[in-house]
């Protein structure tokens, strides 16, 4: 990186390092091994860079010992979970030292008298969802990549997914963080506790700031009861306007927050079906929509299906699929999840996006984004959360174009679908983060004002900018 | 006050802010119209302050004139919604300015397609409720003060309210701000959006930061389906734990998280019933709970309601009322929203406090609280948000002490009662916030190095400290 104000790793610092960790736990012989840390799930090698040391502490007390070297020595530490994240957060840019949680991947409590689970930063959130559904529990804030990733990196980004619709992101499940300032202190805001107005809400800046504040070392997660019945509904529309016009219907006419509201466009859902073998009439698909509904009462959830169901053929549905078996409800959910990975089967020149707009305005952004594809040539995927507004548009690199023509377009078209967004209300990111990808986009949504407060304050909590600095903003 | 460090307002000031208000828009005359914007709701006199003149500004340009003046003279400015908080946070204890919101008091849009509420900060809680009524809309995150309360109140401190334990805390239902910063700057974070994560959670960090780090003056709020169904359940219990063991039970057992669970001890029931003239058997009661559930389904409301009278008399309930007839659920509510008025006729001397602890200990917290009223000679009341553990204990003056022993021993109390709620994992405040009254008690449940950070913010976002000085910390 260019004007690297950074102290390097240097022999005495890695062997102060592997004195705090222990020798096995340390990567600084620029093997093959520490390839997987130089990157995260942003499929555009540019976006690659390694660090000069990976460290996997175990405990909070190595985890500040570490930062307490890296602070008086002012080396960039870029704290990493499961590098499954889709901004580049977890890149560290500057080099330095990678701090892997991977190895404090303890549940350590679940509090099944005050509906509380306190795990440690590694812990896979699957893992922890499987170790829930034996108490008949629930964390409801994870995201679709669930089976890869940690809770840590949840919090760090304020993961959203699949469920947020009626059960909000990860934010709204966080009731407690213990966390090593950049300098080295340990703090905790929070705990066991479901409201807590005791001065500034610290925890809640603290989650989704993206490792640029501190090093989370424990969580407290709030636990919701478990659904005891799940319906999903799979319909299938002639085209865009039909399935977007039945989303708010089913909210305000159904008087109804299903679990889920899952779009996808033509081309995700098709290309997700024949990769699939799917013997859907996909075919027939212009657009689709997947829905979940939850609740403690049967008759509830299926009369809620049922009002969905009227809902999507009032508004034109030509397929409706409702289903409650739990391998069948497995079946339509995977559609929808394998639609990230179809995509990058067509070439790392691509950008997963996540912009938010405002529901109503969900036609409007398909009609812009078809017009922005045809402009440059290219194809743009659409699908996502539906049910706010967060979509994770993919313009993705025509093979008749050179790498040089698409690095060349991808700013500009980025640029022109930010400015829309803007003007539809929304924003750049609902749940994957700024990190490193976006940074240079946030003047578009965010005037200079607002982000002259958000400098003051990562001013204020890391004066040397060693954590996880060239995220966010510069 | 001791050592105030500020400008006092001036002739030539209170001029200007006439000039940027209009003359009967501005009181500074130190007349009895003033009087009540020297306190709040907190009962006792020693928190009273008055300020030196009181601005009631229109628009947002206004604020930002007034800000910005304010700021070159370094004059303390103190934003005050409807007066109606419970911890000094609108009381102007350096004098200065009491920037009132009481004119900005317009609901700007109810945006059903998108389900979002666009309001002035000084629009009443149940005015607004009103209006989406009309929608089939509500705004869950109401206190129950809502007869009273203003919105921007209720952002400010993070109200939370009955209904907490289902639909969350205000925050949960806050999608964006515009704010006056102190030194006069316009700016907005969020907007119709439910995901945001462009950055800081600057939105989050403002909401709860009683009024010392800018001003409202537009608030964005998430609507959502009003609930069709609702029905109200009130168990009389023979004792505190037969009442308190019912909690969990419901949402473990019963897998149910109902919309609110309120807990009134003997005294607070007895004298709530009493003063209603209320004809239920209350000399029965040891201890009361009452639920409310609700849903778009009258049959698994009814099924809910039903498992919770089960649970209630198997946890040895002696009486048991479900009612969901609209003046019967309000009688209910009445007895519960009675208390704070009746316990205020026991005499000014008396602390209305807003502890939180994890519900698995309310026993453990009901004996404490039994044990401290013995060792002071006097009353301690006990009702509150049980399901989410947030109690308003209420420790009462013996009419037999002078205030002079009330005075002298109500820090010892309140330093005992706090000790045990931080033993407990619990904290001071979850709702009503810490401003004026319990700032001196912070560092009973939070460290230096928190306490350091907070500090760290308010200097980066107000490094003058005009705003709403003297309030959560010094």
């Amino acid at each position: 990186m260019k004007d690297n104000p950074y102290s390097s790793v240097t022999e005495d610092v890695a062997a102060a390092i592997v004195e705090i960790c222990g020798a096995t736990n340390v990567l600084y012989d620029h093997s093959a091994k520490m390839d997987r840390y130089a990157r995260d799930q942003v499929s555009e090698k540019k976006y690659a860079h390694p660090p000069e040391l990976v460290a996997k502490p175990r405990t909070v007390d190595e985890v500040r010992r570490i930062l307490g070297l890296a602070h008086r020595k002012r080396i960039p530490v870029t704290p990493r979970g499961a590098g499954s994240g889709l901004s580049g957060g977890a890149v560290p840019v500057y080099g330095g030292i990678c701090l892997s949680l991977e190895r404090m991947n303890s549940i350590l409590e679940i509090d099944t008298d005050n509906l509380v689970g306190i795990v440690e930063p590694g812990v896979i959130t699957r893992d922890f969802d499987r170790e829930l559904q034996k108490h008949g529990l629930f964390f409801a804030g994870y995201p679709l990549s669930r089976e890869i990733c940690f809770l840590g990196g949840n919090v760090a980004e304020n993961a959203g997914g699949g469920r947020a619709v009626k059960y909000g992101v990860t934010s709204h499940y966080i009731t407690g963080l213990e966390m090593v300032t950049p300098d080295g202190e340990v703090v905790r805001f929070g705990g066991k506790r479901f409201k807590d107005v005791t001065g500034y809400s610290m925890l809640q800046l603290l989650i989704g700031s993206e490792g640029t504040l501190g090093v989370f070392t424990k969580i407290w997660i709030r636990l919701v009861p478990r659904p005891r019945y799940r319906m999903v509904l799979l319909a299938l529309f002639e085209d865009v306007d039909c399935a977007t016009g039945a989303i708010p219907q089913v909210m305000i006419e159904g008087r109804i927050v299903p679990s889920a509201i899952e779009f996808m466009d033509r081309l995700c859902f098709q290309e997700a079906c024949k990769s699939l073998g799917e013997s859907l009439p996909y075919e027939q698909a212009g657009a689709s929509l997947l829905f979940e509904v939850d609740g403690s009462h049967l008759t509830s959830v299926s009369e809620e299906c049922g009002t969905i169901e009227e809902i999507c053929r009032k508004s034109g549905a030509v397929q409706v699929f409702a289903v409650s078996e739990p391998d069948q409800m497995e079946r339509f959910w995977k559609i929808r999840e394998r639609i990230p990975w179809v995509l990058r089967s067509f070439g790392s020149h691509q950008t997963a996006e996540d912009i938010v707009i405002p529901v109503s305005s969900i036609p409007r952004l398909l009609e812009e984004t078809e017009r922005i594809a045809e402009t440059y040539g290219i194809v743009i995927a659409n699908f996502g959360h539906a049910g706010d507004g967060n979509f994770h548009t993919t313009p993705i690199k025509n093979p008749d174009q050179s790498e040089e023509q698409w690095d060349a377009i991808i700013p500009e078209i980025l640029t022109e679908l930010y400015r829309i967004v803007a003007e539809l209300g929304g924003t750049i990111s609902g749940e994957h983060g700024i990190g490193h990808k976006r940074k240079r986009y946030m003047p578009l949504v965010m005037g200079e004002a607002e982000l002259k407060m958000m400098r003051a304050i990562k001013n204020a909590l890391d004066p040397l900018k060693i954590m996880n600095p060239g995220k966010i903003f510069d």
